[in-house]
């Protein structure tokens, strides 16, 4: 096949990296930028670039992985110019806005969204791997798109090697993104602005470096999945500071009991769950 | 020297092995549990054990690792046995209390509150390791000490391979580790209490792993700790809870702008102090 990714940043790179370690297929690429393209040319990551326009009708699969917003927008403006049955896909962290949308569309070829489960704390096409994926989740959510091309998306993730492919609906992806990844870079961030973090040298251990890692944040492209997926991530942060509170009653009344069923119970779930 | 090792836990064993890999003073080590006394001389982590009260007064320093409430009663109960000009310390993570209570008494050893600083999810004698300070902060908090005994205790963690050593006040180690340790542990303990949490495989990536880590937790022993260091954790419940209210006040309304601002400064704070 002839797979063309756009947009070459940590995830657009690391996707067509991947895809020329681990498939036979033709990976075709374009970035904005010029300059990033020529050099994952010079790299191997790619097989070959040229106009997006040019690019677009020969793809059989198309990934797009720009930020939120650019991603509908982008599908719209091409949609007399993808190949009839090709399969159009994303990278996007969240998907009931995007796939809500284009779902209402008539086209002739097939949108499913998608999200390569992994990241890293810095961005852009330096930053990209051919192992990015490795131990990930490939999540699509294709609401009305037929079966066959839902599996064939879902055979080249595995082909590529990801660890884990889950077949659900944009809500659930969006509910359980909300407490996997959102809300955990809403709290690094939230406990970096301490007053007291500029002064944690010689203070600090695992448990500081561990919470605070993912606080190294690309703040643009984190505010627009954050109000993208609104409701749900609104729901995990009350019930992040609920639990926060009941820890607080019980140090402040001293209550050793209510402290340690609580951590017993969180002991319990990372036991058992991971 | 002699050094008496008293609990043989995690970081009391740990303590030990790292003193008979590292330096080539004389370890005598003891715990409440006997067939775990008998292991760590089995293993080498220690040289000699006996009676506690015939260790003692053999022991040039004394490092003393019982949970927070055991500690100055069995200072105080031993009073009269310690070795007169010896150095008697713990490695309880919280110092006021303990510090500040043992600076009130007269004794002819001198008492120096520390911190060896790391740890691990597990515990007990069989997750020690005679590495994990390898990378490690020493924190003392001397008080009314005199200075030759705290230099000999922090040689002594030199010595040990520490990294880093620290000096200061107990309050303001118990202001810096409900920051960098406490709070990190109730907040990962907050979210993996989650009604999500226990959906996430499949759904998370790095990010989860690295929030929820320390939410494998010993909860009779942290709780003794947040309880007895109340007031700095109680502060930085809030001041963390403030902030997950901004981040939750800019996404309601959508105000992308204080976002993107709040996670840079996040960000350079990560970036910058790391």
């Amino acid at each position: 096949m002839n797979i063309l990714v756009a947009g070459l940043g940590l995830i657009g790179a690391s996707i067509a990296k991947t895809l020329k370690k681990n498939t036979n297929h033709h990976v075709l690429g374009w970035n904005r930028t010029e300059s990033v393209t020529a050099k994952a040319l010079a790299d191997g990551a790619i097989d070959e670039t040229g106009a997006i326009e040019d690019l677009i009708p020969l793809a059989d699969i198309t990934i797009i992985n720009f930020y939120t917003e650019a991603i509908v927008p982008f599908v719209l403006e091409n949609r007399n110019k993808f190949k009839k049955g090709s399969i159009v896909t994303d990278s996007c962290g969240i998907k009931t806005k995007i796939c809500r949308t284009l779902e209402k569309e008539e086209f002739d070829f097939t949108f499913i969204g998608a999200h390569p489960m992994a990241g890293r704390e810095v961005s852009g096409y330096d930053a990209s791997l051919p192992t990015l994926f490795d131990n990930a989740s490939f999540i699509c959510t294709p609401t009305n798109a037929p079966k066959a091309k839902t599996d064939t998306l879902v055979e080249l993730a595995k082909e590529m090697g990801f660890k884990r492919t889950v077949v659900t609906t944009p809500e659930h992806h969006d509910e359980m993104i909300a407490f996997t990844s959102q809300i955990a870079h809403v709290l690094a961030c939230s406990y970096v602005l301490s007053p007291l973090a500029p002064q944690h040298p010689g203070f600090s251990a695992g448990s500081y470096r561990d919470v605070s890692r993912v606080a190294r944040i690309n703040g643009e492209m984190w505010s627009e999945l954050f109000i993208a997926n609104k409701e749900p991530l609104i729901r995990e942060i009350d019930d992040l500071t609920g639990n926060l509170l009941k820890f607080r009653e019980a140090i402040e009344s001293e209550n050793s009991s209510l402290l340690i069923e609580l951590m017993d119970r969180a002991n319990k779930i990372k036991e058992e769950i991971g």
